[in-house]
């Protein structure tokens, strides 16, 4: 039988990478030096087995995506991100799920600079917790400064994951692309730095498009009108939608899963972000605009989608 | 049908208390100021219903003890806590149950001065997830300094907590002092404080006693001689001890679940700090000291337990 301590030290315990971490995994907790005048960012999130993602999913890609979904909501406050810890619960001491999935969480920290600190590991019901940890330097970007008049950018388009988590709820043949954007999300670190200063507001869309759109227009107390046209499947969700005899539109506004960045950025700022985004290879997509008031409009036909009942609900 | 969203805001979203929390509960992430100069300390614990807790133990003190285990291991580093975040997994959301738990919470953060900055809520099995901050000018503790010659004192005694369990388990009377050891434990973080500068290092009991005394003896290379009779069961264990025909002995030294502090400090200083301590209302013990070498050896009978499987198992 394989014990915590054991695991922990086999797979997860590095040498600390950064001048930064003055204590690492091994000690009751881990030490961190700040920036000098730094801001620091804190989120947590929980992935639950079943509802957050399939129980058979690739270890390697649970890992890479339990790091990332938690660095998306750092990039998302423009921050810089540091330091992750990790609490897992596990059915079982699976070495070789453990090494895996560990092997995706580092290549996920490591992509964007940061680095796993410290955590623990529990048996039962499989469910993986994740802080993160980010720092900024000047103030870090909200969800509640959205203003009339800004325009509403995304750093990509959304739909994709949802359509693979479709195709695989229907047991079809998942095109790879899609299962990519489904298993392994990339956070929009730079673009969120970018943004910093530019945009007045920002979320990440984790929850549907529409859900988290409605997070933003609410804390900032305005409305938004949108532009039905703005976002269309890819040749890859118009195969699916077919094979299911199905409307692409839910899984692009209320899907979830997505990852990118919705920001609201005023107009004379706009084209200077979307610049910054293109030269960091995103493919930006201009969504609408803040307006006075509350709720949606729509510039065109309204999507088949119903927004009251949109977003993914963790209860 | 109550959303994570809702039970957040009514539960658990209150304004900051603290200048140094620039951004609380409901963006994508809390924003912090740490200290100028500050080191800072982050840990991550996990409760697991049936494995770390009784299922029907009430919320408030659940709430109480997921905030108090993991300010329990900043005590250790001598840190001084200031945040927390939750991360809740819940079979349901039973808005009273919630309040409790969030009361409880509550409750144990502010009694050390920190506060809750942020988290999430899913529905799932019952999980607690918690990361403590903190933060220490000075360096903080470790638990593999500890130099042979150094003494070992305990901030309080242990057992009572493992002895609470095993009535309960047995579906015996609890002794209320027992039970409140066991379902309303208390960081020790002024007295982690305190040792700061005093001690060579520290590690909080919460694996039990030899399990954790362990963890320091190889984390710095030594080893330890221990008095037998330097911890004794309380009239209320001697009562229960009787009750089951068992030995209070594991209860003491590998019942976990004590929260106290053990400490590693050379002789010249050890009566200082038993002194501060004394005068925050603890009950200082002397179990022993560090040698060189490695392993334990006992001064007086060893008690009839074995340190081998020692230790609470999270896997």
């Amino acid at each position: 039988m394989t014990g915590e301590f054991e695991l922990i030290a086999r797979h997860f315990a590095r040498p600390a990478q950064s001048a930064q971490v003055s204590i690492g995994i091994g000690d009751d907790a881990a030490a961190l030096i700040p920036s000098a005048g730094a801001t620091l960012l804190v989120t947590t999130d929980t992935l639950v087995a079943g509802r957050h993602f399939r129980s058979d999913v690739p270890a390697e890609a649970l890992g890479w995506k339990a790091a990332m979904v938690n660095l998306s909501d750092l990039a998302a406050m423009g921050a810089t991100p540091g330091w992750l810890t990790l609490a897992m619960t596990l059915p079982e001491a699976d070495d070789n799920w453990v090494a895996a999935f560990a092997e995706g969480f580092r290549a996920a920290a490591q992509s964007v600079g940061a680095e796993l600190v410290g955590g623990d590991m529990t048996r039962g019901p499989l469910t993986i917790g994740v802080t993160a940890l980010g720092e900024t330097l000047d103030a870090p970007l909200r969800r509640c400064a959205a203003q009339p008049g800004d325009e509403l950018w995304l750093t990509g388009c959304t739909g994709e994951a949802a359509a693979a988590l479709a195709a695989l709820s229907e047991a079809l043949p998942v095109d790879e692309r899609l299962l990519q954007r489904l298993d392994r999300p990339t956070a929009r670190c730079a673009a969120g730095r970018a943004a910093r200063g530019l945009a007045h507001a920002a979320i990440d869309v984790s929850d549907g498009l529409l859900a988290d759109l409605e997070h933003m227009l609410k804390a900032s107390a305005v409305g938004a009108q949108l532009r039905a046209d703005a976002l269309n499947a890819t040749p890859a969700m118009q195969v699916l939608a077919s094979a299911l005899s199905a409307s692409p539109d839910p899984w692009i506004w209320t899907g979830g899963d997505d990852y990118e960045l919705l920001v609201a950025v005023p107009p004379a700022r706009s084209q200077t972000l979307v610049s910054i985004w293109a030269e960091q290879g995103l493919s930006p997509v201009h969504i609408g605009r803040v307006v006075d008031g509350e709720g949606l409009s729509w510039q065109g036909d309204a999507p088949a989608v119903d927004p009251v009942s949109s977003g993914f609900r963790h209860f």
